[in-house]
């Protein structure tokens, strides 16, 4: 860090990168650089802008002296890169440029993090250098500083989050308005809250990149995307979020990442799925596009981070978080806590992940039929909390039962022999229930 | 802070007080000194537990061996100094000596901090000593964290906060059981939630002291307990509490603290008082004993911290938060952020504080009553956003009005008048609306 620590109070910021959050920065860089300067003694420089297209229309506070297409140039005189170009490439090898040789990193690059994250933190720790990533998660929500620092006095049991605004509002329309998952897809799509293709939204991968990251941090532990199996929410019906409410439940899509124990072993467990809450939990109240993280630990018990996952002005607002910090660091010394993995507990499979599910069966309206569908949960050792049955229209009945705490293993053991019952027509609905 | 510095990674660590959560911060630190160690390569030694009996009977985790009487003396030998004695003496004394020798301070004392903050500042100023105070504002909810560091890159507009559990507790049972104040503070006590004497809490003086410390770090501007203007919840009844369901809101004990212009001139107003929160803001789902805290800022929009407000277990966490970040910075250099007083904008009284109230009158039911009420408030230059009118059972109407925004003051003049009005019998209630 030594070649890169300024000492005359001057902190040079080079920013990767100028769409709807990089203009942001800038107009932020420009309007409070004078109260950081008077907070904290760092003069934040911006030296240079790295865009693909230096001749592109501009928001009209961006300095278009600073505009470069040469990023390396830009990356080899900043003290503190901003990455906000996304995807994995060029970011990647500009990202890990920057750490080797020193620099403060700040970045919100969720996938890059998510698929690269061990040799980011490699590099991080090469150089001697600082790597941020609040914007990564949940936009303005300051959970990765909450985790990474604020929590290092405790022991996490429990991350719940409603990380992607987009989900999460789609599914409160279908809730508050009864509209079907095409509808408030649609919708979104017209309010700018869902791309053209919905598919990293809608089928939970971005869910997943940020289920990755904040396991890595609860836990100390390096979780990758790919060891997070992920649901979408594709397949959720209006019917769906009309019997939630009857249960007094809320559909919402969860990033979820557990301590699990199997064998007197300490594992964990990530997992990203759609799940009914109960309308008290405080995730339950989180509208519209707003994220929320629920972060359960032994001393603190439950706290919740809520604010905008997304926009430009809200993720500059954390870029700039990260960036006062770094500066600060610079000038005062000091250095960002590095990647923890000391734990390294091993990612446990269904067996040893706990889990509650809300099944809807069709059913023949015969006698023994309940007696049989208890006596398979019963069989795989699964307890009951709660039964609802109906008679549906066609004559014959429906029933929705919803599970005490089993393991995933024995709750797919369980729905795979109710599906071979004779008694029953139809599997309607396998959903998880969280928050309980 | 060099002769406070170690050189060996071992960090000692004096505890001033060993009640409810210094009890289970000895429990902490014994159960995850050695993961802090290996995360962060600080080693917190315990050197000395300050108690006022050593011969007091303690929890059983805690080493009889460390308790001594001497709190100066331990003050002397140790490098992080918690502070859990709480009230101003002997408290202040020993923190003084403490930041003034160098050593960092981590405090949950609310009252000397509100009362006393400039001069434990200045201290820390004079020792280049660092000050942390998590614990000092909603237990384990990382508030002061996230407005000391996580918005140091945004401009806060308003803080909102419920940061007493008692009293929310109080008016939770209030709204959900119909119980009377006298009623739900009962059974408060005899839970365990309030005091014997509630004063502090229900009267909003521990609110208080928390909004003036809010109000510091939101604002950068020095707030002493004795700038809140204070309203408790003594007053409030079941029928309050009944019309605000019907209005579509729910009663709170807020401390509030704003951003506020008069004349051109940028200041700031804090108040505790109770308030109608609309049923969909994400505080009106903050139930029991729960606290949480509203910041509204420029770039990042509205976010909102949640966690337990008080008990032994979260605010040790918070404590240890503090403990955990201090050690860092003892072994790898840097300091905790330092009072940041530079925007020392002015306190505006009742003329430039925005303000929305409900107001509750009986009635002649009269022609020309309605007018005239509406008239009292157009005149004030108020104006109305809802009116409801009922016939009460003795044959008068029943009037509950909700203004849209306008100034405390207008607001004050408007109900002054209307309490001379000839219709008017009684004003019943006069109550805050926040979180529009």
């Amino acid at each position: 860090m030594t070649e890169n620590r300024p000492t005359d109070g001057v902190v040079r910021v080079g920013l990767l990168g100028c769409g709807t959050v990089g203009s942001q920065v800038v107009r932020l860089l420009r309007e409070h650089g004078d109260d950081w300067a008077a907070r904290s003694g760092a003069h934040l420089e911006l030296v240079g802008i790295a865009v693909r297209d230096t001749a592109a229309e501009r928001d009209p506070w961006v300095p278009r002296d600073l505009l470069t297409d040469d990023a390396e140039g830009l990356v080899g005189r900043a003290d503190v890169v901003i990455e906000l170009i996304g995807g994995i490439e060029p970011a990647r090898t500009l990202v890990l440029r920057a750490l080797r040789s020193g620099a403060t990193v700040v970045t919100g690059n969720k996938a890059l993090l998510a698929a690269h994250g061990p040799e980011l933190h490699a590099a991080a720790e090469a150089g001697d250098a600082d790597l941020y990533y609040e914007a990564a998660v949940a936009g303005a929500v300051p959970v990765v500083y909450g985790l990474r620092e604020s929590l290092a006095g405790d022991k996490i049991t429990a991350v719940l989050g409603i990380v992607n605004g987009t989900t999460n509002y789609i599914l409160d329309e279908m809730a508050t308005r009864g509209l079907s998952f095409d509808q408030a897809l649609s919708q979104a799509q017209e309010l700018g809250y869902a791309e053209a293709d919905p598919t990293a939204d809608v089928d939970g991968h971005d869910a997943a990149a940020k289920a990755a990251i904040l396991a890595s941090l609860a836990f100390h532990t390096r979780v990758g995307i790919d060891d997070v199996p992920v649901t979408g929410i594709r397949h959720i019906t209006a019917e769906d979020m009309a019997e939630a409410r009857e249960t007094g439940h809320v559909m919402k899509l969860l990033a979820v990442a557990r301590r699990t124990v199997s064998g007197g072993t300490e594992g964990i467990s990530v997992r990203v799925h759609p799940a009914l809450v109960p309308a008290a939990h405080p995730l339950a109240a989180v509208h519209g596009a707003f994220n929320a993280v629920v972060v359960e630990s032994e001393s603190a018990g439950r706290l919740m981070f809520y604010g905008q996952g997304a926009g430009g002005a809200p993720t500059a607002s954390a870029v700039l978080s990260d960036v006062v910090a770094a500066a600060n660091h610079k000038v005062h010394g000091g250095h960002a806590p590095r990647e923890s993995t000391y734990a390294e507990l091993p990612l446990h499979g269904p067996d040893a992940t706990a889990a509650r599910t809300q099944v809807q069966l069709r059913l023949a309206h015969a006698p023994g039929t309940l007696a049989a569908v208890a006596g398979v949960y019963g069989e795989e050792g699964v307890s009951i909390d709660s039964v609802r049955q109906q008679r549906s229209a066609d004559g014959v009945a429906q029933l929705t039962i919803i599970s005490d705490v089993s393991t995933e293993a024995a709750l797919e053991r369980t729905v795979a022999r109710l599906a071979e019952e004779p008694h029953v027509h139809e599997v309607i609905s396998v959903t998880r229930v969280e928050g309980a």
